[in-house]
């Protein structure tokens, strides 16, 4: 996850780049470091917190290291982006909520990435912009192919569920107030000690309903989906289709594209990208490209030519082009 | 289209930065320039593509300037992303490619984004992977909602046709041939002027197939749909869905997610871009953060912690947590 | 219901007429009876089950008549397709279990309709057949856009989840063993004194668990929708969809179509039961025929042969037909 | 497909027997008609149609001997439903209809079962609705896994296209004007003999595009779908999921199930027919249900009385159920 972030940071997210890096293990952050320009290992963890280079911090260290980093942090008044679990208990938790207020402003920001999701945003919106009126009910699924062989009944409601808490407390905006965890027939194909699958049943402060079916060795695909029931109307995401709705009397369907940006917008971000990589290598490489060249501009204007004459004719029209042979280079 | 690349350059690339800017609209470059650091303003777009601080040109001019463009950029060897067409007409677009040809290396890219979209790619390697055979047909849909007044017959071919030659052209990997235009009944709707819609019928270098209907007055969404037909099933992207894949006898359906990589990896890029942002913000808001916060993690504890207790006496446990107005600032 | 399956009977099920009809109200009873050939009403239910002309009865009538109808059918050894609820209460179904027992043949159908549904026989054979391993849980969300002014909150389980009982049962082949109803948050559209929406928690025999939204005041749609996730993948009908299962790595997706007779399968039903209908009407009307006619076998012949013609020469071929006002009665 | 005309007729069909049957092989005729009540084989084709005992005929004989049969119905003045095509060639198509039209009455039926198909029923009402608009466009594909070994060229106009031709006139109410067949780089693994796949391009009286996919050799599933281009939108149909619209701006989406008639009138037709044949073929079996019996019944009691418990005290509730042993026979 650390590495993952790093990646990140260095080649997808404009307006910061990676000064100090730290990991348990000395080494891998000295080569991880050594990749790129700028950057240095420091070995302490509190070390690189205070680091005078480093302006804000992210933390994705193991959970129970948490709450001494992230007080580091806020003595520091550094802002950091801590992957969840914010601590490994209760009452740390609170304390850091509490040292936080004390420093007056806001330094900590969990992972919950689901938050970020385009789904997940479309459908607080949509609970949001009220057309739904008063939602009363979360179905949730989360299914995992496989887990690691150390992962226990415990942690199913600890990693796996969590983010469904999250999920409903981001969605209803309250606090969840109660919560009953059912244990059905386990899967004879899950590891000794797992309990599996699970179905947590929660109650929120103003009464609603939220079920999450915890199945975490299904073998099948990852699959994460939430069902929103309101007084007038549902809507599901997750169903390897974007936000379904059913929401007026007579039809179901999803949302379609309103133009072009919003249909291509990653494709133009993911172009002018690999072409701004692609021009940095270039001196390295002789080619400064990295997608269609003068070449396919060339043949894209032969075809429409063409096409203009056959929309004029109305019957088939050949295309011509130059033989590409006939150009060394091209 | 060129203040969305600024803005895309800015801050959803890494790699990059804008140096100089121009536009036919002197003050409108001059404005945008005035909002990012270190960038100014250059009046001529000759000077611009000249300046010795730009190291490489994006190109977002209307189509008749190209040519001179191109050309200047071949002669100061600075590589450039183009927006299609490459150039009006097909004698200057081979003229281009005779002159990059000549320069030995490639510096020419055409913006024909879709080779960048998830979906195209997926279809891409679909092909090349050989796993639906030798590829026969592709039906394509183009719709837009709406089109600007002056959009005529032409237009049509050669402002949106030329996106299925390229996806044809990139496919396929040959050329195309012979293309043949159907003007049916017009729609009603159309302004005078324009025969909408249009059917292109194209055929390849050996032999494919390819239809594309092009509509851009539907009035209802920008749709743009390519089935691929091949000898040993198809597919279909655009369908607002993902691929759909026919392949094996007995089932339909499109692909699931393998992880949460997959599933969530641009919820993490959205998360980190917007936490540097709110990082770099800080100093002036307090606020150093833009999403879930230390309250949300230990909240997410409380319940996770109860949820445990749950899933060992198998009862409903209430959750208990600290009153929040009790920690101000929290 | 009850006029329904007479139309069922009369007009869709072949192998049996209706000869005796009974309704609390007699005028009722009477003037269904009038326009069917060969049919009598007869204005007490129990003199209905033993008249001499009925060999079998179909039970429509209120629940808490069922009791002595039913033990009236089975004195007379008649067969009966009894409408949900078999009685209104435990003990009096069991007496008629017994009862129909000591008769040694089994005489009572149930009208639990949901075990012929296409979607819900696939996912029964999908379960039987061993593909998705042992089966753990079933999700069902049971929804109706408005009930009866009357309905109230006990109505929504013996009604409306009576049906998902029925199909765990069915599904799982197994009993049913304890039962928690969830009320949250109630839709404040609904009426008073009826709590909606609930949530049923069920577990079988075995230890499955099976979680039921019931939602019966939505304002939106008709929506029956069960999940099953069983160890080795899961499948959804209700979806508006067809079966979509998810059940190996990569791939979710329906059931493609084999062949043209399970396409259009009811379409030939369709047609000769319609085609039948209007023979019968033909001495009548002057017209033996609901469909396409002569003109159109015409019509598509001689488009065919110019396609005919098309194929062999790759160019477009005029259709020629004759003027249909020409042959007056075409 | 004659013998499963006879297995309609008689097991299906409501309101028509079979009293009669021909085939060219005499042996299967006798073998059929042997199991069927009331019913004879007869030798001769046209002594079957003249036959006083036969009031209407449906001919499913070979496309060549249509047209005899055809007039003799004509000349009986009996009604008769006859596949797809009328006769084999244009010339004596038309004789077949200024014969019948000499009639007076209208007795031939075409087998074009398309119209009665439910997705292309809701497709016309759709267009005929007014609400999309008129129509422009027809996208259609017809796939089949594979062909008989006879198979050639011609016969994929003559006998798949074919329908295409009728669902156009169908759904648009013109006749078609011009056709052209494109038949790109074949399918490898289609026989000798056949070029596959074929397009089909059609233009209507009034100007309306059809283009027709024809590929018979795809090894993977029959499809058969047809999109619908109109001015104020767009429907496809076909595709697995029901007729699925794109009409308003910002969403796409299909129809939904307003009540549990539309959902289960299907699931209620098999349930009352499979019950009437188990009651006809109880006597034998001692066995007059084919579903759900009276414990099925008494068990959904049992839960729901339990369910109604556990609504009141908002906990689990224990279904208690006889031992089932303990009743012989139930």
């Amino acid at each position: 996850m650390g590495a993952d972030h790093v990646a990140r940071l260095t080649s997808r997210i404009s307006g910061a780049r990676v000064a100090v890096l730290n990991d348990y293990v000395t080494e891998k952050a000295e080569e991880l470091a050594a990749g790129i320009p700028g950057c240095r290992a420091v070995a302490d963890p509190l070390d690189a917190i205070a680091d005078p280079d480093v302006d804000a911090v992210l933390l994705a260290t193991p959970g129970p290291t948490h709450e001494k980093q992230l007080l580091a942090c806020l003595e520091q008044r550094k802002p950091v982006l801590c992957e969840k679990p914010l601590t490994t208990d209760v009452e740390t938790s609170l304390e850091v909520v509490r040292r936080e207020a004390e420093t007056g402003i806001r330094l900590i920001q969990v992972g919950f990435m689901r938050r970020f999701d385009d789904e997940y945003v479309q459908l607080k919106s949509l609970i949001d912009g009220g057309e739904l009126g008063n939602p009363l009910v979360l179905h949730c699924v989360h299914r995992n192919p496989v887990v690691p062989a150390h992962f226990d009944s415990a942690m199913t409601v600890r990693d796996s569920l969590v983010h469904e808490v999250d999920v409903t407390r981001f969605l209803f905006g309250e606090e969840i107030t109660d919560i009953q965890i059912v244990t059905p027939t386990p899967n004879s194909l899950a590891p000794e000690g797992l309990s599996d699958p699970q179905i947590a049943i929660m109650k929120t402060a103003s009464g609603r309903h939220v079920d999450v079916e915890l199945f975490v060795t299904t073998g099948v695909a990852y699959e994460v989906r939430t069902e929103l029931v309101a007084e007038k109307g549902s809507a599901m995401i997750g169903l390897d289709v974007g936000l379904v709705r059913k929401a007026a009397p007579g039809i179901w369907g999803g949302t379609s594209t309103p133009s072009f940006k919003e249909r291509f917008g990653r494709a133009y971000d993911a172009e002018v990208q690999r072409w701004v990589d692609a021009v940095r290598r270039g001196a390295e490489t002789g080619d400064y490209t990295d997608g269609p060249g003068a070449w396919d501009g060339y043949a894209a204007s032969a075809v429409c030519e063409a096409g203009v004459q056959a929309l004029q004719s109305g019957q088939p029209v050949a295309v011509s082009l130059v033989d590409r042979a006939s150009i060394p280079g091209a």
